[in-house]
């Protein structure tokens, strides 16, 4: 296929995913980065009706994209503190089939999830590499933020949670050292077996707790999580927005240890994926 | 009583617990920070016969106390990876019974923990104040590294876990605005009713996972570090280093979820307080 | 005097200071920080009839008195290159006859610097204890914000150019280590003789470059901000952004090495002054 | 010409380097970065006899190089504040007959500026095409070390001394941003037409203060660094070591404006060329 018919589809998917999910009345719309994101904006700025609409960026590539469309972007940590985002678009690196994501390609995962966390739904939107049945099947690596100071001992650990190789991700540019994040954190890029759905476990496919050699995609989230030195982790898992806005409105705010309910869903409510063949295909929650 | 005689229990305490517990031919040594470690220091240089000691800081004004001591300090990353601390000494803030701490007080909170999970062996000293039954029983608050940006969202969060009046905590300089740790990043100061003990859980005195109200110490460290943003949190819990090396001896290095064994145990083996009457008390594992 | 008289008269600085010089369609003002910047937002709200109008901190705490006003801060990053603030409001520790000031109490030197350079006119509110006819009259020491790496070499270089004690500025809390900046720098607190004005060494009170242990403002600002690990000097001086604009207008861009007018104005073009008495005196360029 | 011979000519270049300067009792050495510097370390360690000799890093990658040669890195703020390096050995991108340099293509220089002032004598190694007669001749770009929040206006102010195209330099990396230093500060890459040298503007070859669009090396140097958000540029002129301590010695510490000779030298005073012939050529202060 030619590179205008790539193009065409992640254009194509982003006008869907916002035709079918953003309401023109929105306030607070946060947005990722990346070269479908381009799309998502352009097609905000024709649907919006709200003069008053502000736009959160994900970190300083996002920042860019917001800028040079003419917007003006609004730091995620000046938001009056009982705003949620009415809505959040994003790229990913990976979508399994139960809408888990592995995301951080690009360095600002820990933002995206912040931004995730904060918006009453998050929509994805990529082209059709990012569509697999299980996360590391094409996507190779688990990214994860660490505290410079900790990249020894985190690699360390990650060796004995069963990951052979993991690596920290350097600039590409000689004697340049590791890529920062916008944290000025390290990311270190650690490969797994295919990581299990919840479905797989209830199938018996694996403990996927790590025990047998198999994880299930929020088993390792959290293990890796725990680490002392990780920021965070570029796996979205768990609930998405919507559900856990209907679990806290139910139940009330504290359950236990489930912090999902109490920081907001990770997980997108749908994907949508820019095809080869320029058609557009959607998974939805 | 005098302030002499704090003085002279908190060194009484520092030199007993090196005379118990450190090696004269230990090669790797963490050092804290705190007015008590001073005294750890000197109690050292006494005792040690091995020339090519190095000693590891948990952060900048643990490094200044090395450096005025005459001594040479050793950056925690650039340790060889293979290496391990043979002994690591430090203050707390609180510590219970089951030997929990609550540390963070100075705000060097992760490093400090980093350093004692890299220790075959963690050991204690503190004055009087810091000896209690329970944590947060005199010790106000957790101290929760976090990093800027997410600061009002893990504020929300943890008024949701149970915590009424989280805090950022600033400089006391006028206009300076929050402090910054040595990861340039926050210090929240959340305070929770006091903590259970395991014990106390298993003798039905609360469910201590929140959904009660009630939190046993392990748990909420998990519950709050798995928050998008946190760092790293100001509790001590879990396994201490000996039984730490003692559970992966035996029973290889992956254990599912216990990330205690990975990455090393972050309890003391033992504290030692100096008294209000010049004495030194002792806890141990 | 009561704090009555002192805040009614730093009101009525901040008032009369908006009223002769903001223009009420001005649509980009920078914004400080300080007890007294908290009356002329309140002014200035009162004053622009322009809905657009954008306002620029200095710093963290700038941002905080914007957003607790109920206004939005826009990031002076996040500007359209081409645009000049209308104007820009802030504090001062000193300002002289010349309306040289000292700037950097409260650690925003840096960010305030960059503010006022990008503003067509800075206006000074401050109280009666700043107004002196001499820099480091009253006020102890010039500010200076240095990379961590680099302290123990600027304060020896300092002590070389006649400060006899630059301390290393720490944040007041035990353990916790140097103030940390905006940008995760350190701030050392340098004193000097009082400074010389440019009228002084014309009139032969010294030769103000040091030599003969004089100083005058701008040289010991240039002399500074040389030394290697320096980033910005608390000390603003040369010309004013009217002046600035005029050079700039009537000969072209480039001037040789006669950086204040490629970049900007440093003082302001006034400065007013809430007076113990209640009164408000005011010094012009 | 193979690989071969130019590994060949940089490991000549590095061990007469080492023989003509390295005195085998130093015991300070600062050591920058790059493919030479692994044969000066080679070197150093056949031929020093000191067994406290004491490696200072210039960043980094630089203490990487250290490490893995199997010796321990010092922190360059861990040293003690009256001791200098005996010598520091690093490389340059270009280097023009008066022995200035350019120096940042590894995003280093803040750091390697501050031990090459701190060194007795700064020795450079380097291939030959590093040898040019002036800078900016080969190498096409000044590397300046800026304030991330100062990239427009240093970008601004740049155009108006003189450069077409000065660019904030990236990671080669998709989505991730602008490089960071060591300082998590940014780097612009700018353009200038080769620079003069002192004899060039003593022989009437332009005023090289930028009013008729020529600069020599050290203006240039004091006119970039003289910019607000502007913490250092790879520019390496003025003295070298030898030069400015023998000025110290004669004259006093306090030289007005010469802030060269209160820091110490830049430059160095040998540079070691390994040639595409793999013979070594030498440029001597």
């Amino acid at each position: 296929m030619t590179d205008t018919s790539i193009e065409s589809a992640k254009r194509a998917a982003a006008t869907q995913a916002v035709s079918e999910h953003f309401d023109p009345a929105a306030t607070h719309v946060g947005i990722g980065s990346g070269t479908t994101i381009v799309y998502v904006v352009e097609a905000i700025k024709n649907a919006s009706t709200n003069p008053h609409i502000r736009f959160v960026p994900t970190g300083y590539q996002s920042r860019q994209v917001i800028v040079e469309a003419g917007l003006t972007p609004i730091a995620f940590d000046s938001l009056p503190p009982d705003v949620m985002l009415d809505i959040a678009f994003d790229g990913a690196d990976e979508v399994d089939e139960e809408l888990n994501c592995i995301k951080g390609g690009g360095a600002c995962l820990f933002q995206e999830k912040l931004v995730a966390e904060r918006a009453r739904k998050f929509v994805c939107v990529a082209d059709y590499r990012k569509k697999q049945s299980r996360l590391l099947t094409f996507w190779p690596t688990i990214p994860i933020e660490v505290a410079p100071i900790a990249v020894p001992t985190v690699l360390h650990s990650l060796r004995s949670l069963g990951s052979s190789t993991p690596k920290l991700r350097t600039t590409l540019l000689a004697k340049s050292g590791p890529l920062k994040t916008d944290q000025d954190f390290f990311i270190i890029d650690a490969p797994f077996p295919p990581l299990l759905t919840t479905a797989d476990v209830a199938a018996g496919k694996g403990k996927g707790d790590g025990s047998d050699g198999t994880w299930e995609v929020g088993n390792l989230s959290q293990a890796i999580k725990r680490l002392t030195g990780v920021l965070e982790v570029g796996i979205f898992s768990g609930l998405n927005g919507v559900q856990a806005e209907g679990l806290r409105g139910e139940e009330g705010d504290v359950k236990g240890r489930d912090v999902t309910i109490i920081t907001g869903g990770q997980k997108p409510v749908a994907v949508y994926f820019g095809m080869q063949d320029g058609s557009v295909e959607v998974r939805k929650a």
